[in-house]
C-alpha cells in the first residue's frame, strides 16, 4: 500500500496568530498591510510545496466595540487591519504558480452573485487554484458595519449559508465548459443550449443567473468550511471539499473526523472527497528544551490585559475582568458566537483544572488551536500519528509571527515529512483540486441534459 | 504658458466595444476571459503612458432577459462574460508599475463596507494606483440576480449612491496616516487617538466602522463617475475626481464640461480638481480613406438583428422589431435606464434624420460614444481642439476589438500627441493621483481634530 500523504495549508494569520508574538525582535509587523510581504510569504509556502495558503476574514476590526468604549487594551492588539482577502488572492495568483489560494468570505453580509463572480474570477486568474472558505458571521463587531441582517441567530445564519452555497454552486455551472464558440464565420459567440439559468427562488435568495463569468478551470473553486456545530457539520458533509477545524486532542479529533465523514454517505459522497485539516501552531527547536524556551519567550511578551482580551469573543454579557486571574476558570456563556470553540475552551479548562490566567494565556497563544512545541522530528511524529489514526487528512499550519516561523517550518519540518514519504516533493497537478486529489466536478446542468 | 496636457484612459471593453468587431480576423476574442490577455493589454497601455486602464461593469449577462425568452440573436453578442473587475485589477497591479487601475462597482447591489475595503486594498496592492467608478445599476438584467433592492427608481438609486459615497469616503479615513505605531517595546500596536469610528446612520445605511484596512497610499482611491443626469452631475460635482462621459459633438461637450465644473464651487472645489474624459473609439488609417475602409469592414460584419440589439437598453416595453428598418427612427421611451444616453441617441437621430437601421448600426459601433475615423494626425487635431476648447481634460480610448487597435493607438497616435507636447513621455509620479495632477486628500477626521 502506498503511504497516505498529508495535505498542508499555510494559514497566513498576519502579522501573527499569537496575540503578542509581533513584539518578538524577528517579527515583521508590516506583514499585515504590505502586499510585498504577502507575496514573499505565499512564495515561501510554495517553495515548501504547501497545498494552499489560507486567509481568515472578518469584515470588522476585532474588538472595535470595546475600543469604541475607550478600552485601551485594544491598542495593544494585532490583527486589526489587513488586506481584503479576495483582492489579495488575485494579486498573489500573479506571483505564484502552483499553490492554492483560499480565502474566507461570509455568507451573512454578502450577496451570492457577487461571491460566485469573485471566486470564479480568481480561479480563472490563477488557472485553477482558487478556494472559498464559506463561513457565517459569528463576530458581533461585524453587525455594526452592515445595514442588512442585524446579527442573525446561529440557526438562521446556517440556513442562509446552506442556501447561499446552493446559489453559488449553481451559478458556477451557468455555462458548460464548451459553451463559448467564438465562431467568426457564423457570428455565433456562444451555444445557447449550453448556457443555463438558475431561476433560484428560496427562503433567503431569489437569483436568476446566468453568471457573467465562464466556467472556471476547476469547474468550481474548492469550497472550504470551518463550522463545527451541528448545522456546520451537516453543511460540510454535504458541500465541503476541505474542513478546517480546531482540535487539540487526538481522541476528539478522531471523533470529529469520523462524525463529519460519516455524514457524507447520505449525500452520495465518498469520505475521500473531503480533506479534514486541523490547525496547529508550530514552535520549532533543535531540542525540546530549545522549543520550550522559544514558547516561553513569546508568553513573556504577553501582558495579562491582552491575554484576557483573547476571550472577548466568548464573554458577551459577562464581565470577565471581575474574576480573580488565579482563581478557577469561570463558565463562559452559551453565546451566538463561535459555539464549538467555546465548548473546546471549557472542556480544556475543566480537564486540566486551569485558572482564568492560564486559559487566557493559552487561548492568546494558539487561538483555540493546538500548539505544537518541539523538534522537527517530534512534529512529523505527531502529524503522522494523527494521519494514521484517521484524525486528520492534513494540517493547517498557523504561525505565531512572520516570516521566521514559516521559513523554519519549510526548511526543517517539510524535509522531515518528505524523507518519511508523508509529503510531496513536487506538485502533482496544476490545479488545487488536482493537488488535493479531488475530482473536477461535472456541470450539474450538463449532467441533467445528458440524462434527458 | 505651459501646454496643457491630456489625460488618457484605456477603456478595456473586452473582447471589443463594437458589437461585431470580434469577428475581424485580427480580433482575439479570448481577451474577455483570459487573464494573460488582460495583463498584455494593461502593459501595452502602460507602454503608451496611459494614465489609467478602466473596466466597466454590470453584475449580469447583458440581454439575459431576452436570452431566457429564447431570443437567439443573443448568442451572436460579445461582452457576455468577463473577469470580475476588482479581482482583475488586483492581479494587474502585480504585473504593472505605473498605470492607474480603475473599475466600476455598483452602489445598488453592494454594501459600502465591502466596497471601501476592496478598493482600499487594491490601492495598497498597487502602491497608490486604484480607482473606483461609482455607478448606480441601470440595467434591468441585474435586478434578477439580487434579492435585495428590486430595481430602484432613478432618483432613489442616486440618493442611495450619494449616501454610499459618504460612507465609503468616511471609512477610508478610519485610520490616520500615522495611526500604526507597531511599537514592540511599549506593546502598543496603534495610537487609539488616530482611529476614527464613522457612526454613520442615514436613510439607506447604518455603518459604525472603523475600516479594517489602514489608510491607503492615495489617502483615498480615485473616484470616477459617469452619470450625466441631473442628480448624476450634482453627485459628480461634489465627489468625483474623474468624470467619464459620452459626447459626440464639440458644442455639447463644452456645455457639459462647463455645467459640471460650474457646480463644483458650491462644494468648495476648484474645477481643476476634476478631470472630464469623454470616450471615443478610434479607427486609425494611414490615410482618411484607409480609415474609412477599415470602419466599413467592421460594419460589414454586423448583421441587422445584432445591430438592433444595441438598442435593447432603451426599448423596454416597446417592440422595436415591428418598425421598418429603413423608416424613420421611432421615439425611444423615457426609461429608468441610461437616461442621458437615450437622449443623446434621439438628438443624433433627429439632427441627422436617421433611419432605424442607421441608428442601430451607429450605436452598435460606438455604443453611444464618438467614433473617430482617420489618421493619427487627425485624431491628435480633434483631441487638441476639444482640450483647448474646454470640452475635455482628456479622453477614454475605447477599442473596437483587441489587441491591434490599442497597439496602433499606442504606436501611432501617442507619439503624435507627444510631439505636440500634448501628452507625457514619462509618468510624473508614482500614484494615479500624482499622474492626474490631483492632490492627496487630507484625512477628514484628522482635520477636524486639528481644528478643535
Amino acid at each position: 500500500m502506498t503511504q497516505k500523504q498529508l495535505k498542508l495549508g499555510a494559514f497566513l494569520s498576519v502579522p501573527g496568530n499569537h496575540l503578542a508574538a509581533w513584539r518578538h525582535p524577528d517579527a515583521v509587523t508590516e506583514t499585515d498591510m504590505d502586499f510585498d510581504w504577502y507575496m514573499r510569504l505565499a512564495q515561501l509556502a510554495e517553495r515548501g510545496r504547501f497545498d494552499t495558503i489560507f486567509f481568515q476574514d472578518t469584515a470588522a476590526v476585532g474588538g472595535s466595540d470595546k475600543l469604541a468604549r475607550g478600552d485601551l487594551t485594544r491598542s495593544k492588539l494585532c490583527r486589526i487591519v489587513k488586506l481584503e482577502p479576495t483582492t489579495a488572492l488575485a494579486g498573489l495568483a500573479v506571483g505564484t504558480k502552483h499553490i492554492g489560494l483560499i480565502a474566507t468570505a461570509t455568507t451573512t453580509y454578502n450577496e451570492p452573485y457577487n461571491i460566485a463572480r469573485r471566486f470564479a474570477s480568481i480561479d480563472h486568474i490563477s488557472k485553477g487554484r482558487a478556494g472559498w472558505n464559506l463561513v457565517t458571521s459569528q463576530i458581533e463587531d461585524e453587525a455594526g458595519n452592515f445595514t442588512a441582517n442585524p446579527h442573525m441567530a446561529h440557526a438562521l445564519r446556517y440556513e442562509r449559508a446552506a442556501e447561499f452555497y446552493d446559489v453559488v454552486a449553481g451559478l458556477w455551472d451557468s455555462w458548460e465548459d464548451d459553451a463559448f464558440l467564438r465562431d467568426k464565420d457564423s457570428g455565433r459567440y456562444f451555444d445557447p443550449d449550453k448556457v443555463h439559468f438558475l431561476h433560484h427562488s428560496g427562503e433567503h435568495f431569489s437569483v436568476r443567473g446566468p453568471l457573467n463569468v465562464s466556467r472556471s478551470p476547476q469547474g468550481r473553486p474548492v469550497v472550504a468550511q470551518a463550522g463545527s456545530s451541528e448545522p456546520g457539520r451537516e453543511l460540510a458533509a454535504r458541500t465541503a471539499d476541505i474542513v478546517f477545524t480546531a482540535q487539540t486532542e487526538l481522541d476528539d479529533a478522531r471523533a470529529f473526523y469520523a462524525d463529519v465523514k460519516g455524514r457524507m454517505a447520505k449525500y452520495g459522497r465518498h469520505p475521500d472527497e473531503m480533506k479534514i485539516m486541523p490547525g496547529f501552531s508550530p514552535i520549532i527547536g533543535r531540542t525540546m528544551e530549545e522549543a520550550q524556551e522559544k514558547f516561553q519567550r513569546l508568553q513573556d511578551l504577553l501582558p495579562d490585559d491582552v491575554a484576557l482580551s483573547a476571550l472577548d469573543r466568548f464573554t458577551r454579557g459577562m464581565n470577565i475582568e471581575q474574576y480573580p486571574l488565579d482563581g478557577p476558570m469561570p463558565e463562559l456563556p452559551d453565546t451566538n458566537a463561535a459555539k464549538a470553540q467555546r465548548d473546546l475552551i471549557m472542556t480544556m479548562a475543566r480537564r486540566d483544572n486551569m485558572t482564568l490566567r492560564q486559559v487566557a494565556r493559552s487561548v492568546s497563544a494558539a487561538q483555540g488551536h493546538r500548539m505544537l512545541v518541539g523538534t522537527p522530528a517530534y512534529m512529523a511524529d505527531q502529524m503522522q500519528e494523527w494521519l494514521e489514526a484517521d484524525a486528520a487528512d492534513g494540517f493547517n499550519v498557523i504561525c505565531n509571527y512572520y516570516p521566521a516561523p514559516l521559513a523554519e517550518f519549510v526548511d526543517q519540518v517539510i524535509p522531515e515529512l518528505q524523507r518519511r514519504g508523508l509529503f510531496r516533493t513536487e506538485y502533482e497537478g496544476t490545479t488545487l483540486r488536482e493537488n488535493l486529489g479531488l475530482a473536477r466536478p461535472a456541470n450539474a446542468f450538463a449532467l441533467r441534459r445528458a440524462a434527458e
